[in-house]
């Protein structure tokens, strides 16, 4: 493996939100060390403290000021949890025998912020996997479990070498494939059908989904912009189509 | 005015898109200073460079390490563009007379991150216009222009001492208002009708809408959270809607 970020096993979460959603669900992972700011409303928080206590693991108690010199984050609110693990799923090992299903498939994303906000809404839309090629992606680092806000625990996550070859896996198990891509062919995303299996690509923030892997989708669909600068983000466009999907679900 | 953001009249946005689409709208704000990497790929840009000359202003050419010795950003790719003037628009002056309107009640957001990206998804779903509380909310800062990508220049920002009182404001106008909240008394998302003149309230990332506006609302919606999380981000929340809003006018 060439991309450091794949050798990484050990990371670091912080905030009550997301500590709280890392405590309260079952997962594989090993807190090495959770460190708490004594001058802080963590000492407050109940169901935090219950949590913790219900682990046994070893709890760091630091005073404001050495919390501050550990741990100079914005948003760390007086708690850090350091936790070792394998973040990722093999693409193998999927449940694909629900009649609904939806895989992310996302083209050599690159900003933190983006990757972290998608994890989040497919958490909430029911999205039942992410793949990710494993060369020029950003991967699940700090900042991505950061802004994911615990959702990291309960969405799939794939590396794979060859994007091209992962949707072909996913065709040959039923799915159908569509890109979301603003093109000639391409048709408005409220006229795709979601119902079923389907793999939604999205392409990275700069330049969409390469030309091979857009090639590899059996529907184009796109996002009619209704302004000037004709740009969405990644992660509203995510959004509208998951949620659309969720629409169709519903009135079936 | 107790807050002091809303006397800022001076503001600084940098990056190529950011400047790109400053520079390609026509607007009433006069630029004061433009500030150039010798060094970037700036020099190559055959397009903002001529979009540059186009205006009278200031150049000044810094080396590689002035340049980043004076605007130490991650992104600035070569450029930093300062300018002056109001970024607010009266709720009075905003045009009323299309037969489809959205505006946005953003009651207490906090994160410029996503005043920013609602900035942005707003601009793309065809939004007439935001109104943000004078007291206890973000306004349109460095980091919020940075981060709408240019949509600041094309979406009506009213800033409201009573957000109340703009809603009644907008409901004598022919208004429906709708509030997306939590709520037992919520109707799913899609089951809204959002065509003609609709107000969409949305809370602040903590507490959502505080329960005097909530009373204000005709309509509560809800969007189904599909994981454990229960917890979208509340720039996911609003392309959600607003795109379900395009799909309903398109298919009227």
């Amino acid at each position: 493996m060439k991309n450091n970020s794949l050798k990484k096993t050990s990371y670091q979460i912080y905030g009550i939100n997301n500590c709280l959603n890392f405590l309260s669900y079952k997962n594989n992972y090993s807190i090495k060390k959770i460190t708490i700011d004594k001058n802080s409303k963590i000492n407050q928080n109940i169901k935090l403290l219950e949590l913790i206590d219900s682990k046994d693991v070893l709890i760091n108690f630091l005073d404001h000021k050495n919390f501050n010199q550990a741990y100079n984050y914005k948003h760390a609110q007086g708690i850090v949890l350091e936790f070792e693990g394998n973040l990722y799923t093999d693409i193998n090992d999927l449940d694909f025998t629900a009649s609904n299903i939806c895989i992310i498939i996302a083209d050599q994303l690159n900003d933190p912020q983006n990757l972290g906000q998608i994890l989040r809404t497919c958490e909430c839309a029911g999205v039942d996997g992410i793949v990710l090629p494993k060369h020029n992606s950003i991967h699940l680092t700090d900042s991505v479990l950061q802004v994911s806000q615990g959702a990291f625990n309960h969405v799939n996550v794939c590396i794979e070498t060859n994007l091209k070859s992962a949707i072909d896996h996913l065709k040959s198990k039923g799915f159908w494939i569509i890109g979301l891509e603003n093109s000639i062919e391409s048709e408005q995303w409220y006229n795709m059908d979601y119902k079923g299996k389907v793999g939604i690509v999205i392409g990275s923030e700069g330049s969409g989904i390469r030309k091979l892997i857009k090639n590899s989708c059996d529907f184009l669909t796109t996002i009619d912009m209704k302004g000037e600068i004709n740009s969405l983000n990644v992660t509203a466009a995510a959004s509208a189509i998951l949620f659309e999907r969720q629409r169709q679900l519903a009135s079936k």
